[in-house]
């Protein structure tokens, strides 16, 4: 056992855009050494699919997230997360636009996320867990095929269905700089996110279970707070674990897991613009206090999306629930210490 | 006469953006206080005619050159000028869909230059001359009215039929940050650029002859040094300086002048591409030498246009002739310090 650090601890985030920023804007008051590694296979309707479609290039969406929290000069994340709302550039996000036109100036998507880290000042650093061109895709039990990540996120009967088998199409490669930062960490944090769509992806690509299985670093899952409905219906913290590890091929040292409640008119809108999500449940006799981590971690902040995100359907009138980023960061590193 | 200042000097340029960029990117090398106040009044079919038109911003194409000429960081300035060459962003660049969203995002021009003056690292402070929308036009001694900038620079009779009254529709205030840069600077450089469409119409800005005449500053004119067919055909050196002095109500200190000629295959090249165009002509003897200083100022470099600059016919086979920016910058210092 660790109980202190010569230098500052390394934390290593995995995900997707949305949880992994959150987590890193609590982290990133402490003195650590943060590092975000995050999913590359967005394949929506959004900014970022109609980028990656029209100018050939990777992701930039996750990615754009992690920057902006990670971002050291006041005001910078609004300001890079700002949506065009008008005329051809209606809907894409001036960050987006940054990182398509480095990765189109470098050459590389890598040396266009390191050309960006020369030009803006951030307090970590944001790594695409691959740097190949790829998709993600599901075949069902049932039979049917889901061809990209948007498609997986609208199925409505994956969880009904069950998933056989969701891979990477190419398959894909652990970027040499995430193998480094995960190797050399001393903890790793997985989630929270999509489970399926922004999570477990990063787990499919080749090298990442073996990187994660072959570091000293203490292995934390931040669970989700609400299930998605037609992907996640049902799933309890102990099924979000169990599953978490078949696909690490591991076991985690711990879970954190939220018990805090909805309060009533939140739980209303979430109703309205996520119908069939639920807050995810637990059973506390089911999970040993040495592992599974329960605080009330909800954010009592309602965020609204941003209303120009045009390309999402609904946008203007999503409500998100999310996890409180300074409690987090707090019980994070206590594992850290202990 | 001052020999020597207890601070760095205070230089500030006025023009258009391709002319004072070459300016700035000479003098940043030098512990000069630089300040560039820039031309707002960019109405062409160009990605910043474009974005105006859109996004009913003021136009950022003058500014991103001259914010990417003092750029700290190493490459950023190609960065920053990068333009997209695929689907609906074609055309654009990078530099100006950054001042576009910082004008959106801040509610106005003047707050958005100064968010990207937090955000990046300049060596310098780029103004726009005014806040205010407004266009550039002309009625010449034929009755003719021409409606933007860009209709006054591809004119083919200006020279010709003459210009009867120059002015910007609505009238346009000076920015209060020009006005004190103008007024607390020790040297005031004008030009080069092009004459009737980024030059003078800085000085059609209301106040700011005013200020430029209050100013206890060294005023130089930079002479241009081709004639640009259609618009400043068969003007010589004096004739620039006459026409400026008028504008500017006021005689200038210095104008300096190139007397560098034109290799032959510069020269079949330039009549290529910019039929008509010449260098400006000088007759020695009409030149007082306590007033006008004459060098070969000519880059030897051919510079291309940036052949993703879509929205300019003709682009990818342009070539520019430009002045050498380190041998105006040692000229300018020694003004400075006379």
């Amino acid at each position: 056992m660790k109980n202190s650090f010569k230098k500052n601890p390394g934390i290593v985030c995995i995900g997707g855009g949305t949880g992994v920023s959150m987590i890193l804007s609590g982290l990133k008051k402490y003195p650590v050494n943060l590092s975000a590694i995050v999913t590359m296979f967005d394949g929506g309707a959004g900014s970022t699919g109609k980028l990656r479609d029209e100018l050939g290039i990777l992701p930039p969406g996750d990615i754009r997230q992690c920057l902006a929290a990670l971002s050291v000069e006041p005001g910078f994340a609004e300001f890079f997360n700002y949506r065009f709302n008008k005329g051809v550039l209606r809907g894409h996000s001036l960050g987006n636009l940054f990182i398509a036109a480095a990765e189109k100036f470098t050459g590389s998507f890598g040396a266009g996320i390191k050309k960006l880290r020369k030009i803006l000042k951030f307090s970590g650093v944001v790594i695409p867990v691959t740097l190949n061109n790829s998709n993600l895709k599901a075949i069902l039990k049932n039979g049917k095929m889901l061809g990209n990540e948007d498609a997986i996120v609208n199925c409505k009967d994956l969880s009904r269905a069950g998933i056989k088998r969701l891979f990477l199409d190419p398959q894909a490669k652990i970027n040499p700089e995430a193998d480094l930062a995960i190797r050399k960490a001393d903890l790793i944090v997985i989630g929270p996110g999509k489970f399926y769509t922004s999570l477990i992806p990063n787990l499919l690509v080749k090298g990442v279970k073996e990187a994660i299985k072959s570091s000293k670093a203490k292995k934390v899952f931040v669970c989700n707070l609400m299930t998605q409905s037609g992907n996640t219906d049902n799933l309890k913290v102990k099924d979000f674990v169990g599953i978490l590890e078949e696909y690490l091929g591991d076991s985690i040292d711990y879970a954190i897991f939220n018990t805090g409640k909805l309060t009533s008119s939140l739980k209303a809108r979430v109703e309205k613009v996520f119908p069939g999500a639920k807050l995810v449940g637990y059973d506390r006799a089911e999970l040993p206090k040495s592992k599974f981590i329960g605080e009330n971690i909800l954010d009592k902040k309602i965020r609204k999306m941003n209303p120009s995100d045009v390309f999402i359907k609904g946008a203007n009138q999503r409500t998100m629930v999310l996890h409180d980023s300074n409690k987090l960061a707090k019980i994070l590193l206590k594992l850290c210490k202990q």
